[in-house]
């Protein structure tokens, strides 16, 4: 579906509940709130479904919006979810319509708006109020620049294109406040999960004269950190700073005992077939695995099997 | 002078010799390369005077411009350079010429290009390439984009605003590479420089609840994690990324036993008033002085002042 037909199918309908997608991230959140606004301007009565797993860091922005206890709404929009087993326990078949950027999207819904070529759901969204309302107020803007800025890292990740710069810069034209916002979505962080990356920097390791990157996090480095789970956002990407690393390797020992693996590479080297050996999955140039063993074991059989893969 | 102007100008002079400032950063050289590549289209000689201070982050892109030994052109061009006092040893009265962003330059040159709305001189570079040959190539591009990105932290820093982000969506559609650049420029370091990272963030101090953040870089963590110079880029923005933190000083011991301190702030707490007292100086959210003093005394009378000044 087109954004003109959207907008049209939108105008027939009311009592919109708006979904965001399993470990919620600024663009499903923050896309979400932004079209909620500018459905209730267009005279419609809109909620976010609240979404269990949203982390603090977003709350601010999506809260205000979030749905009474029992409403359900009349027609269902999923914002920014690729596939079924994305959306919140409970509306799997009962979708009404989908606003998704993902090339993966499995067209679920039975009417969909999916641009695949975005770098943020937050982009469409942009495109999707404007032509709904002629405008955008500060309060969108500000959503949606936590949608688009998020999604690519502030600009850095290499989904950025010369559209989503574009995006980001319209959205300050209409008074989103990119300075308070990228202080508090990128470069503030707990002074516990500052401690963590002190102890996971001081104890990396390196194989192969530093093609390898490894980090192992213990349940006792987050004890002894005090780093929760709200504290380990994107932790993974750390060893992939190392100069020089072309395989990059993050263990995380889980409360069993057992350790998660994530690996991340350049295209020399095939992450998922490393972590396919381990039973698990993902891209090329990002996979994860679980193996159930303590992590210095573990690290031992990851880099056994990767001598065999990567010669 | 306006763009028009200074191509005007630009096109009845010769052999140029562009400069860049002392402690050349990615905006100085992106830009003064681009530059002289394209005044080079516009069949001019033209070639950047070799800057002694440049650290291998910017080699590649500005040492194939450099000039052979010997030149001293007959059109020396100030590019990104605020004052006399930044200018290369011995240039101080002959600039000819000088294009800048920044809103405290002092108009030491006889004619000036200066647009102090920018967040970087490259964005005053792009307009001029425009005028001045009518498009943008690729390489002159990726010079650019170096120039803009890294004087806004990648479109994170407060000094970036929507034309700021147009201009690099615009470099992007002249061909800059922003995904390579992005790696190169923001995505990576040294492991001596995580090694040190790791070394302070574990040793990082706070005071008043959390208000006060402060770290101590001493020679024994330089030598054991080997970091050289070229490693602490933009080291004293690590204590500012804590929450909560108002006041973040880093304190640096010097070969010579003293220390150097940095120290940045929100606008409750003026910096320059601190550093004032031990005859150091700057700008209310960021300032520096040296305390004749090794670190752990440095910081003990850093604190006494701070307490005085800060109620």
């Amino acid at each position: 579906m087109k954004i003109s037909e959207t907008v049209k199918l939108f105008r027939t309908k009311d009592d919109f509940l708006l979904l965001t997608h399993k470990n919620p991230d600024g663009d499903t959140l923050g896309s979400a709130a932004a079209l909620c606004s500018a459905l209730r301007r267009a005279g419609k009565t809109a909620y976010l479904f609240p979404n269990a797993e949203m982390t603090e860091k977003y709350r601010a922005f999506a809260e205000p919006y979030h749905a009474p206890v029992g409403y359900r709404g009349a027609f269902t929009v999923a914002v920014d979810i690729a596939a079924e087993g994305l959306l919140p326990p409970g509306f799997s078949g009962s979708v009404d319509f989908c606003v998704d950027h993902h090339p993966s999207n499995t067209h679920y819904a039975p009417q969909s708006l999916v641009a695949p070529s975005k770098a943020s759901c937050g982009e469409i969204v942009l495109q999707l109020i404007k032509a709904l309302n002629g405008d955008v107020t500060a309060e969108e803007a500000d959503l949606l620049y936590v949608a688009v800025s998020t999604d690519c890292g502030c600009f850095v990740y290499a989904n950025t294109r010369a559209d989503t710069l574009r995006a980001a810069a319209e959205l300050l034209d209409c008074g989103a406040d990119n300075r308070t916002l990228n202080v508090k979505l990128f470069r503030k962080v707990s002074r516990a999960r500052m401690k963590l990356e002190g102890m996971i920097y001081s104890g990396m390791e390196f194989y192969r004269g530093g093609k390898i990157s490894l980090a192992v996090i213990t349940q006792q480095m987050l004890r002894a950190s005090g780093a929760t789970e709200e504290d380990l956002d994107d932790i993974s990407a750390l060893t992939g700073r190392a100069e020089g690393a072309i395989l990059c390797i993050t263990i995380r020992e889980q409360p069993g005992g057992e350790s998660r693996i994530s690996l991340r590479s350049s295209p020399e080297v095939d992450c998922s077939a490393i972590c396919a050996v381990f039973g698990g999955g993902g891209h090329a140039m990002a996979a994860g695995c679980t193996i159930q063993s303590p992590p210095e074991k573990a690290e031992r059989m990851l880099l056994d099997v990767i001598d065999e893969v990567w010669k």
